[in-house]
């Protein structure tokens, strides 16, 4: 039964992701899901980049919580321009909890809307919410181990970041096992290693991001590097 | 819809779960489901634990995880009994899943039922399973924030086991905060602080085993002891 249920779930949600989907591209917004476990610094890395980025292009976020606005609240004051969505126990955000909160914000200007998901390795790789990429987080800390036990959300994404990397010192975390299981579920993911604390391998981050927007949009985020080059 | 759904899952869930949690009560097993996000420590914690208790009295672990069966591999090799489900997709085990199981193990003598969630804060936290206890497991790379953003998962909790505290000079948690979040959410919730790798505070979780099993049974756990006493 419960197969039956989330395909007719699934049909109507994809439906009406890939309307508001048009919107997006007609108004050349690039929508990116992050998605990972709870804590594996999917608000750390927003605070990061919308420091760096938020003077550069139009970025707007949308926090997926069961509860509460902590996310929302550190977005903003890292700068952001965020609406906070709580699914009150649903374990994924959906297409229908997106599109209620688009007439909201279209009067905005946005280059890039980034979409913090609900912390969880299973549900939310289920649902299309209508983004251009899925980038998904992986710390150190959960172990290696996790594309054999999560391989959904592993083949969903576009991108990979293994965060924390500052903690591989003290923590047990098997690159070569991930990158074999990786070539198994995923060989073409794109992978990256960062440390929100620290900062390493950031810029990395903004490359990848500038080179997945329209090209005037991305060639803002190297503006003043270039400039200086 | 979702929620009449759900309704109706959860009814028939429960009812089937209550009719063998009436067979182990019965048989005089106890058992624990084990819940906490990926990679917090859940199967460490049945290592360290099966290594310390499994000659003096009888375990067996039930593991839950979506693919795989890279932690039952585990739990064997630290000399547990133990069987393998696979959700096939489903973010959480059910009373069905482990109704299936159960038929298989019955010959085994059993004192203790370890029943090992898949990982995730929020779903399994939706399903009786006839555990006489929840046991969560929050890792402190997490964060101290979680009870606010999953609070069904903390509120159906016995017991929150704080591990990687060997961790804690280089992440930032904050445990003032917690505690004043489990004030609102559960204020009766047992807490410990352990770490799996350094072994730190194992014995107060052992004893906190003893002291809920049959007094019989959590006796043989520290007979030893006593006997040196």
């Amino acid at each position: 039964m419960r197969i039956q249920v989330l395909n007719r779930v699934l049909a109507s949600n994809d439906a009406l992701a890939n309307e508001y989907r048009k919107e997006f591209d007609k108004n050349k917004i690039t929508a990116i899901n992050i998605m990972s476990a709870p804590g594996s610094g999917k608000t750390a890395l927003l605070e990061q980049t919308l420091k760096e980025i938020k003077n550069k292009i139009n970025t707007f976020v949308i926090e997926g919580d069961i509860k509460g606005d902590l996310d929302a609240q550190r977005v903003a004051k890292a700068g952001g321009r965020v609406y906070q969505i709580n699914t009150d126990g649903a374990c994924h955000l959906d297409a229908f909890m997106i599109s209620q909160v688009l007439p909201k914000i279209k009067t905005k200007k946005i280059d890039l809307l980034f979409i913090e998901n609900v912390g969880n390795l299973v549900c939310p790789a289920e649902f299309y919410i209508g983004a251009h990429y899925n980038v998904m987080l992986l710390s150190t800390p959960e172990g290696a181990d996790k594309p054999v036990k999560y391989p959904l959300m592993f083949s969903k994404a576009d991108l990979l970041i293994i965060n924390k990397i500052d903690l591989l010192p003290y923590v047990n975390f098997d690159f070569k096992s991930l990158e074999k299981s990786l070539k198994t579920i995923k060989p073409s993911l794109d992978l990256l290693k960062i440390s929100c604390k620290t900062g390493e391998g950031l810029t990395d981050w903004y490359q990848w991001l500038a080179s997945h927007l329209p090209q005037t949009i991305g060639r803002k985020l190297f503006k003043h590097r270039k400039e200086q080059g």
